[in-house]
């Protein structure tokens, strides 16, 4: 079983297909960055339209057991989630309204504050906010998973902590094997997997030991490293793969309507774009080349499987639905 | 079993007990008259909140099946639609995103002329409309079923006939028993039922013979004679029960935000707000009385099954889900 926690591509049949040549099963796509919940629905929209036009590809992911029903009929399911809390602007509501809508994951803050909780650019990190809680209790009672992978440390142990349920870093990798703003340090893994979290490694190449360079055999000795110090369970992937976008959404993503100037988030003014992805892992077809340089570097094939898709079906199936009465 | 196709009471715990009361298996509850999409949600995050704290009382209907877990749990099953199409605005993608969210019935029109089709008080009837043709298509897609109750007489027959899925008049009575604006005439109840539509039998004192002084044995009289003229399978009740509004909610129906002025519908300068209901039915608590009414001019106890709940609990079953692909 092959699963990505997070991807945010210019979607098409060409996408899908190559989804379905990799076997991935199942791909938690961002559907909102700085989206009002009008413009959220709006995307709800165009992947309604999707999944009525491309229906032997992919299907709604909505529970664990879809992912089955994707494996058994040879599609991908597609769960939705959101990389800012924007969606529910100033109305705990609208948390309950989403995850009727099919939103499945939500960070509390992207880059910068939100109403929720800081952003891992802010020079200052408070923790999380009065309405932080309230929505964090609301996400644990309809089953909308806390993410925390845009958000900075302070704010991420705290979330770990008030969380009744288990919490999220869908995409980001050590800090002490590629020191980026976005990686995270020991003490916030150790927070969120403690806690039975779970992080996704991420193959963005801001994320990743010397960007577009590093080898595959320095990103699987990293993630065989996690695994020792934290415990397999903790762990899968989070491709963080923006196939297809042109740097108009990049800037999006970065400035959103926070700012008038540009902002270049992980990028710099000399290289503003997308970088280019390393030449192991391109798009949704090179699921197969992680697979292999996981049993290189000596992990067992449950280590591998559980990597690869089985710790992340098991969280789903147990963090998506309404808690118990 | 008992269910009600239409009520629009302000709601509270007095009135979910009531339902407990009357035997009252399932309310079609209106959570739309003029409200744009964004109201619309306000009011399904308020219906959210009353199903979390009146958990012994109700439960969500989204199918049929939610009214035999309502039934062998001692609740209410509570299904929502829209008088108006405003909730969906002028974006067809709403459709689905409504129906997602809970909504069962929309009427297309509201007395007055709307972007689908044409109201009951219009001079004029052009039938439905471009976008019109093109909702219903989708309605019939997804599982929304179309409501023609405050719709003119031609948009109702075109309706029937458009709609691959059959209609409904969730709340009237024949124009004939009582000349109601309202109230329908044979050539529109006929295209309705012909198709396999359903009409749900109103008991708001504007739509009764004799208004507030209608009797019982009238009312069951005029059921039992569209029974011999149209077939049992057709018909159940649709109350139409406003229960505890104050005349500004009679003011929102009628005027919402299409004019400046006051206009009386149903009503009049002389007596403006809600009629008083006939005493034979006050509320939930006389469902009851209606069987009786219905056995007391010779209906079958089989008959009388099929009106009180039988015909919408089949109609649901079959018409709530999405159009086999």
């Amino acid at each position: 079983m092959r699963i990505d926690a997070l991807q945010y591509a210019n979607w098409s049949e060409k996408i899908f297909r190559q989804m379905r040549e990799g076997g991935v099963d199942a791909v938690h796509v961002t559907i909102a960055y700085h989206e009002t919940f009008r413009e959220t629905v709006l995307n709800l929209e165009a992947w309604n339209r999707r999944f009525e036009q491309y229906g032997d590809l992919i299907i709604r992911g909505r529970w664990a057991s879809d992912i089955d029903a994707a494996r058994n009929s040879g599609r991908t399911a597609i769960f939705f989630g959101f990389q800012n809390p924007s969606p529910i602007e100033d109305d705990i509501g609208l948390v309950e309204i989403l995850h009727t809508l099919g939103a499945r994951f939500m960070q509390l803050s992207y880059n910068n504050q939100s109403l929720l909780a800081t952003g891992c650019y802010e020079p200052e990190d408070p923790g999380i906010t009065r309405m932080g809680r309230e929505v964090i209790a609301e996400m644990n009672r309809v089953g909308l998973v806390v993410d925390m992978s845009h958000s900075a440390d302070r704010s991420t142990i705290e979330a770990a902590d008030i969380s009744t349920r288990p919490i999220t870093i869908t995409h980001a990798n050590p800090h002490d094997w590629a020191p980026a703003r976005r990686n995270k340090r020991a003490d916030v893994i150790r927070a969120v997997t403690q806690n039975g979290g779970m992080m996704g490694f991420s193959l963005y190449p801001h994320h990743l030991r010397d960007k577009s360079a590093c080898t595959l055999a320095s990103f699987c000795e990293m993630v065989a490293r996690c695994v020792e110090t934290y415990g397999i369970g903790h762990f899968g992937i989070g491709s963080d793969l923006c196939q297809d976008q042109p740097d108009s959404v990049v800037e999006w993503m970065r400035v959103g309507r926070w700012t008038k100037r540009i902002d270049y988030g992980e990028g710099s003014a000399d290289a503003p774009g997308f970088p280019p992805q390393p030449d192991w892992f391109r798009d949704n077809r090179d699921f197969g080349r992680i697979e292999e340089g996981l049993r290189t570097v000596g992990m067992s094939a449950d280590e591998v499987a559980a990597i690869m898709g089985g710790n992340w079906y098991r969280f789903f199936a147990k963090n998506f639905s309404p808690e118990a009465r």
